[in-house]
């Protein structure tokens, strides 16, 4: 029967089998040390003979569990017998057993097999699985169907700009932007309320912090809303369940990251403000004249939330027309329905009102100089009858990297791609 | 407040809003009844005025509640205010509120966007839902972490046939067929235990009842298994979790579509049979000789499962190592320990363990003559210490068919692809 590492402590005296790879080993001639990785933790194993197997290699280890107060952990186990399952063969393109802030970005990407064994690395996607975890229960709970919809799209319904073409047979498709088209489908169909979690692909050739060419989206659509306003309702409600999840279940890696996370009462704190007050506030800020949002504007607007209201997150809303797709809900003076989520100096989160109204979105395909034909398939979504509905989408991996405060969101993808990066 | 359609019965003699799509009008000139559908259900709304709206708009309607004997349900609305939200423009191009048996597989998914409004057509996707739930639930239960992996592709594992070429910039990739080569890495990385729901694509000109060219995959790997067996008793606990949650909340759907759903007693008693002896099996049945299981092979293994086991479903196990890929963990005989799932007739597994000492994977790379140099990446899992593992994917969409008793896989996937079927 095998025993995880972090159940040890329920059977000091006893002999315990432990399965693992070997994380460190400290040979001092008449003892060894060899510190031993499960997916529950790590023990220190104690052994009179010299081990005969590199680091990594994968064990089998029976032996007697002592409390020691100088082993890590306080506990130890006296080997009694250790077989190799796996043995490692050559020395590791970069040590897995360090800070990984000794390594570059480059080189943690590059050897991206070989990182992902580092503990501290991989808690990243350890957390990642309960923000998946936590989005969804959420979202049940509150009613959504989960969907899963097509990536393949023969067009783009904001253009055919920013897509990767694929070869579909003997024609052209394109790897889809968003489920934004499928989502508002299926609110229409009578679901009412979906999300997706989903793969979405940018054909940008931005390298930057914050940009990912394939990311995961976390998208929300719902029916019979007024306006953006319940929208960020629902988000705010959303994010609480999930910090509060992970302040359960993930504090160690938070704390392990130096990060900390926004409880319940901070984020019913975030402030809302309109697409001009957000210009207002980083001219005033800044000292400079502001025409849009940059990332620097961002970064400011954040600021300025965690001084005056105690969380660095703001809603901003009622972006200019001309800002938005087409299918955002208009109000007067040129506005619309819609809001971007700023979290801690980020967007995170893009959504707002869809028109509805089969007669007012034809008008404004007309008015975006869009071709009605293009859409034809999306069009019948509003001929017969849909609910005024709106949504958003998170992005997994941004906000992964702001809850852990990772420099580059590219820290937060298993295996990302960009522009060259390929592989693995 | 809104009241949602299968809440008003809390309601009787009171007033209440609902909100809706018209699915069905009666105008009998004195009186008119009006079926008012929602996501939870469908009521009749009754009004002396006639209604001057096409079916499928939406409406705000507010009635109070009686109970009728004669209404649907045994509830009705008697109308006070009725507001239109978004008319319907135009007929339909296809009926809604009809049976959809009336329908043809072509128009159904021709029209998907109008099909879909069907409550027959639409709860497949309701219970697809549940599937996902109680697979992830039933996963994490397990102490499986959920990861999410590209894609984007350099090469496939498995070589490059059947894959999908995608222009990523200035260079070529691939749509993954399979999360297999990230799906390892995470065992190694050390996370041990993973599992993925992710799309899978399939470059195949198949165009049959049982194929799709994307599809979601539910994948599940783990570490630290002696052989196939294990996780055929994995498998089983799985579905002893969705069929039990689907049971619960689903058993309306499966009731529509005229199916029934395996009990976990059902499940239990599935058989296991070696590939040789399955070959046996159909030559007896079917009084022909057999070289390989094909389709009407898989059909008569599970009716043969269903005659003398009591359930349709039939693991196959111990297939040759020829018909299995590469990394799939030899066995004495030129035999190795793999497996597929059958059920219903219809193939919704493979699996197996896979190669995890280096040598051995070398090994088999020459035997299979494949390029190790293309598969540099994928042998680094290998060379630095991996354990023991194995897993196996499951077809959302087959698994669903199956569930429903569908006769195509088409019909359980929102926005099917095949190799002329690119929209909507």
């Amino acid at each position: 029967m095998r025993t995880l590492i972090n159940e040890v402590s329920k059977s000091i005296g006893k002999e315990v089998t432990l399965y693992g790879w070997i994380h460190r080993i400290r040979d001092l001639g008449k003892i060894s040390f060899i510190i031993l990785r499960d997916r529950s933790g790590l023990i220190q194993l104690v052994t009179e003979h010299t081990p005969e197997f590199p680091v990594e290699s994968v064990v089998k280890a029976a032996g007697v569990a002592r409390l020691n107060e100088k082993a890590p952990g306080g506990i130890e186990i006296e080997l009694k017998d250790i077989k190799v399952l796996a043995e490692a063969h050559g020395d590791l393109p970069i040590a897995v057993n360090q800070d990984p802030a000794k390594l570059s970005l480059e080189a943690i990407l590059d050897h991206r097999i070989i990182s992902l064994r580092n503990p501290k690395i991989l808690s990243i996607f350890r957390l990642q699985s309960g923000i998946l975890k936590y989005f969804s229960e959420h979202m049940r709970n509150e009613g959504f169907t989960e969907i899963k919809t097509s990536k393949l799209i023969g067009t783009g319904t904001e253009g055919g700009t920013g897509l990767f073409p694929v070869q579909y047979f003997d024609r052209k498709m394109f790897l889809a932007q968003s489920p934004q088209f499928y989502k508002q489908a299926m609110v229409s169909s009578g679901l009412e309320s979906v999300f997706e979690i989903g793969d979405a692909y940018r054909a940008e050739k931005h390298d930057t912090p914050r940009h990912l060419n394939e990311y995961v989206s976390l998208d929300v659509e719902t029916a019979f809303i007024d306006s953006e306003q319940e929208l960020m309702d629902l988000e705010q409600r959303i994010l609480k369940s999930i910090f509060k999840g992970l302040a359960e279940d993930s504090a160690g890696i938070i704390e392990t990251w130096g990060s900390d996370i926004p409880s319940a009462e901070d984020v019913d704190k975030i402030p809302r403000i309109t697409h001009d007050e957000a210009k207002e506030i980083i001219s005033k800020e800044s000292g400079k004249k502001v025409f849009e949002i940059n990332p620097e504007g961002e970064r400011i607007l954040c600021e300025w939330a965690g001084e005056t209201h105690g969380i660095d997150a703001v809603f901003v809303y009622a972006f200019p027309r001309r800002k938005r797709p087409f299918y955002t809900y208009p109000v007067e003076n040129h506005k619309t329905m819609s809001f971007d989520l700023l979290f801690r100096g980020l967007e995170i989160t893009t959504g707002g009102r869809r028109i509805n109204e089969y007669p007012m979105l034809l008008e404004s395909i007309e008015r975006f100089h869009l071709n009605p034909e293009g859409l034809a398939d999306y069009l019948d979504i509003f001929k017969y009858g849909c609910p005024p509905h709106g949504g958003f989408a998170i992005g997994l991996e941004r906000l992964t990297q702001k809850i852990l405060g990772l420099a580059n969101v590219k820290e937060a993808s298993l295996f990302p791609r960009d522009r060259k990066r390929v592989r693995p």
